[in-house]
């Protein structure tokens, strides 16, 4: 029987550390609903000790009672030196989180319990021992975060047992072995693994940081000697290089190594589920990510697609479907026909997926990922684009002119947009005023057409984003990104432009078409 | 004595395949005069036979009579099946390029040998060894790349090694273990390697891509047992995920294991060379990349910062500066007076952790983070604001007045912008045009500034963001992310408004004002 690898995901807590990270309570709802969603067992949100924000955000979890799969773990430091655990404010807010697990860091190396600590050897163990023996009496199971473990192993491997043997003899259920700063080879974590592995019938985790580049290299070693979780962030996210990329290391499990790891399925969400997380956090995948990247099963070399045609096997090491990422022919552009099928299965399902109409439908958003749209993340602007190239898109409006003057500003609402638009036979001109010009044209454009669609009233923009793809500065390409809601659905669209007025003003107008359009569906009239 | 590891770079070969990198022929010359100067042994400047750019650049370089330290590489496939080594364009190619080394391709898998060369196995390894030989005949030293090596090995090891042992007794130099498609696990590369080199007398060579991830770990493993050249490319250039990072193998192999490589006081260059290059591809070394990355020694949490403080080693594992990179301390709500403090001791030596100012600044922190600003990613606009509330900021311009007219686009250039901008008595007014009204602002301020501060002329926005932070829908409170360039050093600034115009204004006026405050310091003024 295959051994079954246990997933622990941190992106809310350690990959909250990473430079240029700030997850808002929302983000973190909608990362832990697709955590949950992609099947990984363990969702570490934050450290409610520590943060009145992560307090908040466990109470709000609870509240809706959580994820539906995973197990919420909250993160927190042992009880103070000579304080007594079983009033100790920290281990408090640990146990009122209600997470059902409890991930508790101590320290295992002496170097930081002389100089960061600065308490006694035996002192450190009696705090580590107290402090979970405190939280299961109080119903949590324990991980027991052994930091900077693998540091403290090399320059004192007793104590650092001893500080697992504490945590064991209280009632961990789990060692978790840490590389802190990221600074130990990967070769080392199999050996030491193992001796844990030898010494306690507990399970064992892995949890290493990239500081070296070879976080999977440690975790998978980790995992070949013994251990049974793996710990880590999808994406990558964390403090200085980041956490171990769970993107990297749960498909080396299971498609190298053989071992079982999330329910099968979901392996081919992990690039959507990859692609989410980032778009939440306001970033991207790198192309160049191992198994998720756009780039990662992208040929470009002659003699790479002279091979590809000849023998898909020649060039790749798995099928990139199994991880929900395609296979790209960057010179010659051959199609990714399967991709669309399941969509048009929807919109138009008289169309089959080798009609000539799906061959145009491949080339026309061959072309739009080229210009630097994305559609993985605007189902709203896929939807419309679709309808549009097979004339099956209605037009409830035309923006036959605007304009916007933004001054330097005095008060907030500094910027004027003027509009123009028919409906109809109808002409409207009206004029708004706004905080900047893209929220003076939303407003503008809105107003001229309640007259005509007054579901519009409900609706307004929830999220707004811009970054520029490819190119350098304010004059390169920039992708406007808006989630829009009603109250109930949300939708979203994208919208790419040299220009940033452009940019949002394709992406406000898909906004409310794609609105209207499915308004009228609901009632029937479509 | 410690054994010394050859670097073969192949940045302008394989890493010319990734996906979006373009070099000219004057980027190429200024790459190879790059890696020169850090040392590296061997440059692979192309593939002669297959592009007539590659053999322009080789005729150009010999012209130039080379780089001063490192060896010249050709790069190029044995001689086509039935064909005479004597009499092969591609062979003669490389002869022309005056490259003294050649890398010459063959292939190791069966696979391979059966579905894309479709000769028969004793034809390639003919093909093999009379290419070789044709090449020593001519002079040149070789190095045969073994085409899939690993792949190779794993289904047929005998005839893998079949393939070595015909270039080696054809007289190459060195045998070079190729993971062409990066499918392979790390932990085989040592064992393999092993093999390779009991059974020849001949420095090995290992050459990884980074599909799963391992890139790295399969390099160092493979130099563990026995490998004395490790190829990869200055930044993880190449096809699909990227070759294997010399950014991160080259101090692993120094600072981790032992091992000698490159000149020693070298290794001090390694960050700003990596920046180099990157520069010159028009893209960046990613934040967190390993040793080399801007976020890479970047501390945000708060414990971590205090241990930092306390002992540099307890959350560091080399010193930054070994690498020519540095210690960074974040401020972010995560973090208090401690990381300000770290800050301080440069910007204001004068003022104490637990003087009157220093906790007035982390009150004016905690209330701009309040308001959507983090600085933790924009060191310019952090500095500017400490040396302000401390009433040491030097005032370079006011900008008296400004507005943008933007319409809906015809063409590009669709915005307007008129300023008005005061520089000691004098005042400015200009008026530009842009792509949107950011970029025509941008373009406006910079023109009429210039006249004062031509040094202006030599710098660029890098990149550009915005997300909207707290609230909702385009109304909300924005936050503007920027970071500029003149070429050689980057910085990043931030803004925070209601209204994106506002929110880039003031990011836009920080950049440039940080950037006026470092030229005059550095011209011994400030």
């Amino acid at each position: 029987m295959t051994r079954l690898i246990e997933v622990l995901d941190t992106t809310l807590r350690d990959g909250a550390q990473g430079e240029g990270v700030s997850f808002s309570r929302e983000d973190k709802i909608k990362i832990v609903h697709a955590l949950d969603a992609l099947g990984v067992d363990y969702i570490e949100a934050g450290n409610p000790a520590a943060s009145p924000r992560d307090a908040a955000l466990f109470a709000e979890l609870a509240r809706q009672s959580g994820p539906a799969h995973a197990t919420l773990v909250a993160f927190g430091a042992t009880c103070r030196a000579g304080a007594n655990a079983d009033n100790d404010p920290g281990l408090r807010a640990l146990i009122e989180s209600e997470a059902p697990v409890i991930s508790l860091f101590g320290k295992s190396w002496r170097f930081h319990v002389d100089e960061v600590l600065k308490v006694s050897v035996e002192e450190n163990l009696r705090m580590i021992g107290d402090s979970v023996a405190y939280l299961v009496k109080c119903g949590r199971r324990v991980f027991f975060d052994a930091e900077h473990f693998f540091d403290g192993y090399a320059t004192d491997p007793d104590y650092a047992m001893a500080t697992l043997r504490a945590a064991a003899d209280a009632g961990a259920e789990r060692l978790v072995l840490c590389d802190t700063n990221g600074g130990g080879l990967s070769g080392e974590f199999g050996r030491i693994t193992a001796e844990v592995c030898a010494q306690f019938d507990l399970p064992v985790a892995i949890h290493c940081h990239n500081d070296l580049g070879l976080a999977t290299a440690g975790t998978l070693e980790a995992v070949q000697h013994g251990a049974d979780q793996v710990q880590g962030t999808l994406g990558g996210f964390g403090e200085r290089c980041g956490n171990a990329d769970l993107c990297q290391i749960i498909p080396n499990l299971v498609f190298k190594m053989g071992f079982q790891c999330l329910p099968d399925d979901n392996l081919r969400a992990l690039a959507s589920s990859a692609r989410y997380i980032a778009e939440v956090a306001n970033t991207s995948v790198p192309a160049n990510a191992p198994f998720v990247g756009r780039s990662a099963f992208a040929h470009k070399g002659g003699m790479h697609i002279d091979g590809m045609v000849k023998n898909r096997r020649t060039f790749e090491h798995i099928d990139p479907e199994s991880v929900g990422n395609r296979s790209r022919y960057l010179i010659s552009e051959m199609a990714g026909r399967g991709a669309l099928a399941t969509r048009l299965a929807a919109l138009a399902p008289d169309l089959r997926k080798d009609s000539a109409e799906t061959g145009d439908l491949v080339v026309m958003f061959k072309a739009l990922e080229g210009e630097g749209y994305t559609f993985e993340d605007a189902d709203g602007s896929l939807e419309l684009r679709i309808l549009g190239a097979l004339n099956r898109r209605e037009r409830f409006f035309e923006v036959l002119d605007f304009h916007v003057i933004s001054r330097k500003p005095d008060d907030a609402r500094n910027s004027q947009a003027y509009v123009k638009i028919q409906v109809g036979n109808e002409v409207e001109i009206t004029a708004e005023e706004g905080n900047g010009p893209v929220n003076a044209l939303d407003l503008a454009i809105r107003k001229a057409l309640t007259r005509f669609y007054p579901a519009l009233k409900a609706t307004r923009l929830q999220d707004f984003k811009v970054r520029v793809v490819g190119g350098s500065g304010t004059a390169s390409r920039v992708r406007v990104h808006i989630e829009s809601t009603d109250g109930t659905n949300s939708w979203a669209t994208v919208g790419v432009s040299e220009n940033v007025i452009e940019a949002s003003f394709i992406a406000l107008t898909d906004s409310i078409e794609y609105m209207l359009m499915n308004e009228k569906r609901k009632n029937g009239e479509g």
